[in-house]
């Protein structure tokens, strides 16, 4: 069942002998917005970017080096999507900075962990793409865009080695405000505060520009504000995730309803995707809706909390259900288990560590303490009164924790104990409130190798459109693994971005 | 972003005064297939009906009976689906036969069952009107169509009480059969070897009839006998889930390739849910596909052996791996708690009972003896040889499992065993081989309690268009229990005719 019909195939469809004749405005009569060619087009480039994260900006730079005219449409006031307000972590296998550690690993071993927590749902070809040039995005970010990474690696939830390369700034900005400096150094022009109200076909099915509202406020979409853009060569979409657009994601997971927060800024929304899906992608996974573990009830948004407890709490320390005092799962395993352990219990978790523990995440402590997402404790008594814990319990487990740290082996929960932990010491304690929020939509629409988006009906590309990052589905299948979305955004938004400038 | 313009504002929008300007034509350009309304209709009904299986059958009962003219569309040169082909099983709560066996069950026990299976991801207004409405779709089938049902009752995996209803012919034939003489004898036409090409929507944005090819033998989608029907009330789609579609959903679930069997007839694929998405419906859930654990390897399809699992087997026997001869999952848990079991020792299961087990199978016995499909030993140590299972452990396996059933309660798995279940006696055994196959898409396009299509972006209904059955998703979540299709299918089938006559 084709989706589109050319011209000249509609006209022979509906009898219409001449485009002047009656039959052709019966015809006419439903055609939808997408049919529409503007009368007139008010800007032209080779290659538009939707979306100024990690993935459009990725886009932009590859086309714009491949001789492409660019330009970066942002919704929000200010670039950067979600990936600015990301913790800046990157998984990476076969680094240099791995191989100055002494950390064995391999691709395979990568897209084994990818495997397991995606539940064998992923892409295969996608997810070994993503790993196979892990190592060549983190070079082309260190090398040619002047990111700088720590000289230490971090070890994240569901990962089997340390393969975390992490901003010095421990922050998604950290790749996004060296990706808009290269941006304006090459001339690639960001226009903000514009919404895409719809993508445009040629009558050859080719996707050749967008209908957008200039000077956009969330809210107003019916705006008449309307501009025409036309693309030579392509559109990439790089649009993100829907995880703040409780509306649609609960149309998917139905339990994710306005009473679970979000870690993702409030643009974080499915037009794009629905626009997509309109023009004839096909939506995969689209109920795989992620919740972050490290998300504190005590904070709005991401917040602070999350680095704490990646780079601190959650290898350094261990996590209680504050009913029992006992732990409940491995505080290294993947998001999802996680997220399902924490939510089985029914209220949000205690994990703690201790002074030593913090140190990964020293430049945030201040301010979380001063918020009171963290607090601090001489005792583990003081901290177990606090958070109502039955106490002895707690002092209990956190000896049983130090066994296993001190004999190499959690013979409980399995958690990996490579990374240098050591036994929690006497104190002071640091401790913090974790209950899911929802952060990554795994699901999206249907790409190939070449970041082609694919017909639903055709299963071929859709000519002139590609997509990059959070809106495309299928790499991460189940559950996306912690860090594992900046080398995806980026290397599928390198090859949208060089593919669109070709296209 | 509304999906469609009416005539007079695609007008304006484009610019063209006069239909009769070259603005006009641009804006012709690419107008999609289902823009195109055809110069003349070949047939006009009230309600068309696009299949023939137990949501297709009731929809169109229920709107004959509304006073509505309707047609039933059938793809296949037979009637009736993959509903033809099931095991004929109708979960129901309330029921006087339950009753009459003293069964104590609720909706709210119903319900919960069905949440437990689908992972909290079902749907709570259409999960909940099935439970509530299962009685009363029960009694219109025995009372109103003369559906013969036996007078005992099945516990199914997943269900924590007996509610299956099975027909005396242990087959959804059962149903659909009276179903069909329903329709005959209330004058409702079926047309078989019809193609749903596409769905053609008017100026306002309504669903108005189809594009069908007449004739249609599969892979032939290109055939030129096309035909134009009109619904001047509405369209019902009852199409059926797409589990036989290896192309389409190895897209949702990359690991059903084309090495996993399917229990669906061929015609179960994904053109009219495609169609259906490209109209504006909100696919939801769709990478949820759920493998039958009760599938013989030893037979194509659905076969028989699921009635020898789901009636003998499974409650009456025990399942072991063969490599280790012990048992490893609850035999009535869930359909996927199940099939992940069994996927995850990597070889087909073997199921066995005795001769008292296989009572509530006796009628197909004879057929899967004969095919080889199930085995008849006269000792444990015969069937242990035969299926190369560690023969003491085997014996040690069923004297454990006996002590259970003896003590009325599994400490091991937990199986429910308050359904008259007795011990493994001397012999002869009966056995079979278990590896899943792909069988009910739980995923479809949302619609509401009213059977309404919504739309992906207005999230109002699509006017003119119904849905009921398999096409649709959201009321099993994550996993759909078994016998609950049933009601599923009549339940909305009857309310989605019911709606359509009165659109």
């Amino acid at each position: 069942m084709k989706k589109h019909v050319t011209r000249r195939n509609f006209l022979k469809m509906t009898g219409a002998a001449t485009a002047t004749s009656g039959l052709a405005l019966a015809g006419l009569a439903n055609a939808k917005e997408g049919s529409a060619l503007p009368a007139n087009w008010d800007e032209t480039f080779d290659v538009i970017v939707i979306g100024s994260g990690f993935a459009g900006l990725s886009a932009a730079i590859e086309a714009k080096n491949a001789g492409a005219s660019v330009v970066v449409l942002e919704k929000m006031p200010v670039p950067g999507g979600n990936s600015i307000i990301n913790g800046g972590g990157m998984a990476v296998v076969g680094s240099d900075i791995q191989s100055a550690h002494g950390v064995k690993d391999s691709v395979e071993t990568m897209l084994a962990d990818m495997y397991q927590a995606g539940l064998g749902l992923n892409y295969p070809e996608q997810a070994r793409m993503v790993a196979e040039r892990s190592n060549d995005a983190f070079e082309w970010c260190r090398d040619y865009l002047g990111v700088k990474f720590k000289d230490t690696l971090a070890h994240f939830g569901g990962h089997s080695v340390p393969r975390t390369h992490t901003t010095t700034i421990q922050s998604g900005a950290g790749f996004v405000q060296p990706m808009l400096a290269k941006c304006e150094a090459l001339g690639v022009p960001m226009q903000k505060k514009i919404y895409v109200k719809r993508l445009i076909m040629d009558d050859t099915d080719r996707v050749v520009g967008l209908e957008v509202i200039r000077n956009y406020r969330q809210g107003k979409e019916d705006s008449k504000k309307v501009r025409f853009l036309k693309a030579n060569k392509a559109v990439v979409v790089a649009s993100g995730g829907f995880a703040a657009d409780v509306a649609y994601r609960s149309t998917q997971d139905p339990r994710l309803t306005e009473e679970l927060a979000t870690t993702n800024h409030k643009g974080a929304t499915s037009e794009c995707l629905k626009e997509l899906i309109r023009l004839g992608a096909n939506p995969v996974q689209l109920s795989w809706i992620q919740l972050g573990p490290w998300a504190s009830p005590d904070e709005k948004g991401f917040g602070l909390a999350p680095i704490f407890a990646a780079y601190a709490a959650y290898p350094h320390g261990l996590m209680v259900d504050p009913r029992t005092g006992k732990r409940f799962v491995n505080e290294l395993a993947d998001r999802k288990v996680r997220a399902d352990a924490i939510i089985k219990t029914g209220h949000p978790a205690i994990c703690l560590c201790d002074a030593a523990g913090t140190k990964p995440a020293a430049h945030v402590m201040g301010k979380l303490l001063e918020r009171q997402v963290v607090r601090k404790f001489d005792s583990l008594q003081e901290l177990a009164a606090f958070y109502q814990i039955p106490g002895d319990e707690l002092l209990a487990q956190v000896g049983r924790y130090n066994r296993f740290v001190t004999e190499g082996k959690d013979t409980e929960f399995d958690k990996p104990l490579s990374m240098g932990q050591q036994p929690i010491s006497d104190g002071p304690f640091y401790a913090a409130r974790f209950w899911p929020k929802a952060h990554h939509t795994m699901g999206g629409v249907e790409i190939d190798t070449e970041a082609r988006v694919l017909d639903i009906s055709t299963h071929q590309p859709i000519a002139g459109l590609f997509a990059a990052g959070e809106i495309t589905g299928g790499t991460h299948g189940a559950c996306r693994l912690g860090t594992v979305a900046i080398p995806d955004c980026i290397v599928f938004g390198r090859i949208a971005g060089r593919n669109a400038a070709n296209a």
